[in-house]
């Protein structure tokens, strides 16, 4: 399986990503890893380390998207960046998947025009896997902040799409789809959620009703819908609230004397198992949903571990057959929808 | 003063209520409290109680606004509940302001009915007080739910609303507004936002730019507008991030052996207050603004103390003389805005 690694854009590049993807090669030994970016700074950080040779290759780019970059304007002016040569390669050549920590927009909009959209797909997502209170279990949003603008029809197709993600990565069969919404309860909601809800209650996926953003991370459901918009609110709302209560935690101990120190040491390694499973892989990384190809969103502030991970959901995506599953899934939809009318 | 406290439809209801009151009554020795709903509940509940019974009354309502009720149904079938019957009291007579516990909707469609919105006011906000990291600060909210489908004339009026609540009640002269969106740069949002951007940028607010839902809670702005759907999802994704911090940090303590514990009774007091910081008024209660007379939300599950504050905080917008405040602030916009073409 061969891996492309976007070694530039993100806050601790390119040392992070290249020991990202020194230890995913460690862990799996059928991955290839082709790190794009750099040759001599690429190079020259590999000469004193210890890696399997004939499974690491440099793609050399000359420049680099930066988070100041226009999406639309990387595109177009930055071909020869690591992250656009990286998403041309992808595209063209015997490549399964690609990873980047690099500028989100110009991520999304570089995999939609080079490796371009599954027959069918409106508009591709950003979807973040939320950690959630059950041990081990992950529940995506679909949409995370992609498409701030969209029709109901388009909250249906992230749902089938989240669906099939699941079902082909997550082992459930039949993945539960919650719609996000400002009540439980069926009549709830603004004009594009009521709409969106009778086209889910229509279609053949699992759908268990409206879920409010207070539930996010209990873990009661695998997929969850909105509008990128509403998805991003409640994203980064609740990465806020994590932050504000360590913040004031910390500042409360600082103030607290002896005894709040003490109990803060007894307590760190708890607070930190929290801590990094609450921000760690949340904001600002995901799975692009809705592409041909795989292509995973590794966070800005990636460390050498979150790397690792990202090349890691990278691999078991394409494992999976994820890009397929999804075609599959949306062909079926469109077919029963086709087929309706000729029943009636 | 005149208040008039609901005391039914709340979950700690009435006694809790009650209690509130007479708290409050202590406290503001000018404040006079009609407890309204059933007579004989509540006058069975004050039998043993000491209190200035001079500045306490019952006005007596047969029926209760459940949580299940239909808020437009409400409205018109239950004209005799204590919260029905308490808004259309506040609306005829010598009473300054009203405070609640009871159905969310049913409240705000009832003052709308019954109190009346402010000359020129589109939609009424339900305003949460958001608590933020700066001790004693707290930003105001406009709009947390009341309004799901929103133009962009209507953010505006809610800027305005807001900052005329946020400099009579809270010292600003000139309250910092920010458009809740999702990004810091300008060209950022979606149609709405995009669109409410550029009315606020044009307008005499001390409008600050947009903020992203990560910064809710770090009181660095006064005033943070959205519509009530994109409100609503901060605020409960915020709630949810903090009630499962809470949750997993109990569950590490109870697997976590004697030293996380330990570490635990050490830490209670600091932990203790972020919990009640971070929960007890965020979620479910709030001002609401646009109506002519005070009308305060207290959250479903206010306890006594929740309900003095709730009662405390009717006293100081009346103190505050906020209505008159948002008409003038409303009436100034519109005259501005009559003005310039006959200026050009």
């Amino acid at each position: 399986m061969k891996i492309i690694l976007d070694c530039f854009g993100g806050d601790n590049c390119p040392n992070s990503a290249i020991d990202g993807a020194l230890l995913a090669l460690e862990e799996n030994k059928e991955l290839e890893i082709t790190l794009c970016g750099d040759e001599s700074v690429i190079g020259a950080y590999l000469a004193d380390k210890t890696y399997d040779k004939s499974r690491i290759n440099i793609l050399h780019a000359s420049e680099v998207v930066t988070n100041e970059d226009l999406p639309t304007l990387a595109v177009r002016r930055k071909k020869q960046s690591s992250m656009m040569l990286g998403l041309q390669t992808l595209a063209s050549g015997d490549y399964d998947g690609l990873v980047s920590s690099g500028n989100t927009g110009a991520l999304l909009i570089g995999a939609t025009i080079f490796v371009k959209l599954i027959d069918g797909v409106q508009r591709a997502t950003l979807s973040p896997l939320l950690p959630t209170m059950v041990d081990g279990k992950a529940t995506i949003l679909v949409d995370g902040g992609a498409n701030v603008d969209c029709k109901a029809s388009m909250l249906k197709e992230f749902a089938i799409m989240g669906s099939a993600f699941m079902s082909s990565t997550g082992g459930e069969e039949s993945p539960k789809v919650a719609l996000l919404n400002n009540g439980a309860e069926e009549e709830k909601g603004n004009a594009l959620t009521k709409e969106a809800y009778a086209l889910l209650k229509d279609s053949n996926l699992n759908f268990v009703g409206n879920i409010e953003a207070r539930e996010m991370f209990k873990g009661e459901v695998d997929v969850i819908v909105a509008d990128g918009f509403a998805g991003n609110m409640s994203m980064k709302a609740a990465e806020g609230m994590g932050k504000t209560i360590f913040a004031m935690l910390k500042k409360y101990i600082m103030e607290g004397g002896l005894r709040a120190k003490l109990g803060y040491l007894l307590l760190k390694p708890s607070l930190k198992k929290i801590k990094a499973l609450m921000s760690s892989d949340t904001v600002g990384g995901g799975v692009f949903l809705g592409i041909k190809k795989v292509v995973v969103k590794a966070h800005g502030a990636s460390n050498d571990t979150a790397f690792k991970n990202a090349i890691v959901r990278a691999k078991e995506m394409v494992d999976a057959d994820v890009c397929a599953k999804i075609a599959n899934a949306l062909g079926s939809d469109k077919q029963e929808l086709n087929e309706v009318p000729a029943e009636e």
